[in-house]
């Protein structure tokens, strides 16, 4: 078994002037998750850093770089799994936090509680000492630009629609065999407040079982939400379909039954993994046997030394 | 197939001087959700009432009768889900609402959303007219003498874990073969502010899909999530299980996989339907041909006349 971890930027409709960010996104975020598993560090570790450095670009919709909501505002959902345990830690609508991520392992690791919302996760951040940053820090130019847009009465649809994707996730096997799952938003742009989509809910935004593997997810989060996607790949997984099928099986349901599009990564305990969506695009990267690969297109899958420059 | 509405009033440890008003509650909550049914209401019309007529009633852990968090404050959550279309809507850690099933069902009808959280509910149900009521209306003297027993350091672990126990809940399935769940709770006593358990969950609290069935669950929040109970039945019923079969494999896996017990009513669309709990008690009622049957031990199952007195 070869430790390996698989992030996402987002599945959506991804502009072009920001294709190359999103793709160098990935890949840096790849490479920093691998090398934590590379110095033997735990599946968490490496999925924590991982999606810590996508909320931290600019580029994606999570942390800095969020979609803002009806009022302007950001607020953010987050979890992790570990699939040992199968215990989880999740944030959901709660504001001025840099790494949502962060607070929601420290939900999993520091309390006995599996979620915490709003108001009572920024007290609960207070209690551990994580800095509140100011809204403005969390807000850029684009996305001030997009809810601008969005709220003319004559927005266009696809903009809208590229709003509800680009969450940022990862997932990774370490050399122990155990599995891990984070998944971080900012949610759909120009969202009602207090919006609460898949991302923080287990088995939606992410799911992990050292037993079967783990999945996390982006898309059109309702939908998600309808079929509990990450579990629903799992399951497949439990009746002996490969990380690929199963998560084909899955993506090609939710768009049949609920007319949904998305993108998951997934790995299983023996370090097979999968990028896989259903939307245009969906920027993705993975770490393992020190090559990386990357894509963005449907059927793009290239491949590098991960020491090399991209 | 002949309509049938099943409810739960809590799984865990029932004080004897409460199962009498536990057992009458959760009848009279069958039987008005029945009667929406005979007149020939869907099944989300007949869980939404029987689940508000258990929020009304103070014996139980949801609306009036919420247990109190580490503030002494009432944080609640709701969920319901429609079997035809997979649509669901929820609250979670909402405040000053009297029927939060009912704020829950407005959240599926009238937004894009599946789920508002906090005070972006409590915003929702201004703009939809459903009145604020004040906390006090909420709380019971019984509910603020377990909160303050519960603070003490050496209160009893027993007592404790009755406090996590006590959602409300109830899946129908009506005339037309379409299946409905919800599911209401005030959560677990002495928890966090913001503390979202299993109840507003997609697939822990409840899940329910017209090719499959519905449940609704209850019990220890934070095992439930970790092994997405509600959907986990269905799983099952999908491999060909019966209703009974499923939930008790469902039970069994979450007591031996992460050490937590619960309870939870399940029926499919043909008419099919369980009570099944793994706690020591779950006070449960089911209304179907003009026949009540309820229980509240493991074995209990009682019939009489829909029409006859209790």
């Amino acid at each position: 078994m070869f430790p390996v971890v698989v992030v996402h930027g987002g599945a959506g409709h991804i502009p072009k002037e920001r294709s190359e960010n999103s793709t160098s996104g990935v890949c840096s975020a790849a490479r920093a998750g691998y090398t934590i598993l590379q110095g033997g560090g735990s599946s968490m570790d490496a999925v924590v850093e991982a999606v810590t450095q996508l909320e931290n670009n600019p580029s994606f919709n999570a942390g800095c770089g969020s979609v803002l909501n009806v009022k302007g505002e950001v607020e953010m959902d987050a979890i992790v799994m570990d699939g040992k345990t199968l215990g989880s830690g999740a944030v959901s609508a709660v504001r001025n936090i840099a790494n949502p991520i962060q607070l929601a392992r420290l939900v999993m690791d520091k309390t006995g509680h599996a979620c915490l919302t709003a108001e009572g996760a920024n007290q609960f951040a207070r209690s551990m000492g994580v800095p509140e940053v100011p809204l403005e820090s969390l807000i850029t130019d684009y996305s001030r630009m997009r809810w601008k847009k969005n709220l003319a009465p004559d927005a266009n649809p696809v903009e809208c629609q590229m709003g509800k994707m680009g969450t940022v996730g990862a997932v990774a096997v370490d050399s122990e065999g155990n599995v891990a799952c984070a998944t971080s938003t900012g949610g759909m742009l120009n969202k009602m407040e207090g919006r609460v989509g898949d991302t923080p809910c287990i088995g939606c935004g992410g799911y992990a079982d050292n037993q079967v593997g783990a999945v996390s997810t982006t898309g059109h989060g309702e939908a998600i939400m309808k079929v509990i996607l990450a579990r629903l790949i799992l399951f497949h997984m439990e009746q002996g379909q490969s990380v690929e099928a199963a998560s084909d099986l899955a993506l090609a349901y939710m768009k049949s039954r609920v007319g949904g599009l998305g993108g998951v990564v997934t790995v299983d305990p023996q370090g097979q993994w999968a990028a896989r969506f259903s939307s245009l695009q969906m920027a993705w990267a993975a770490a393992q046997k020190d090559i990386l690969h990357y894509g963005l297109y449907t059927g793009e899958h290239f491949t590098q030394s991960i020491d090399d420059p991209l």
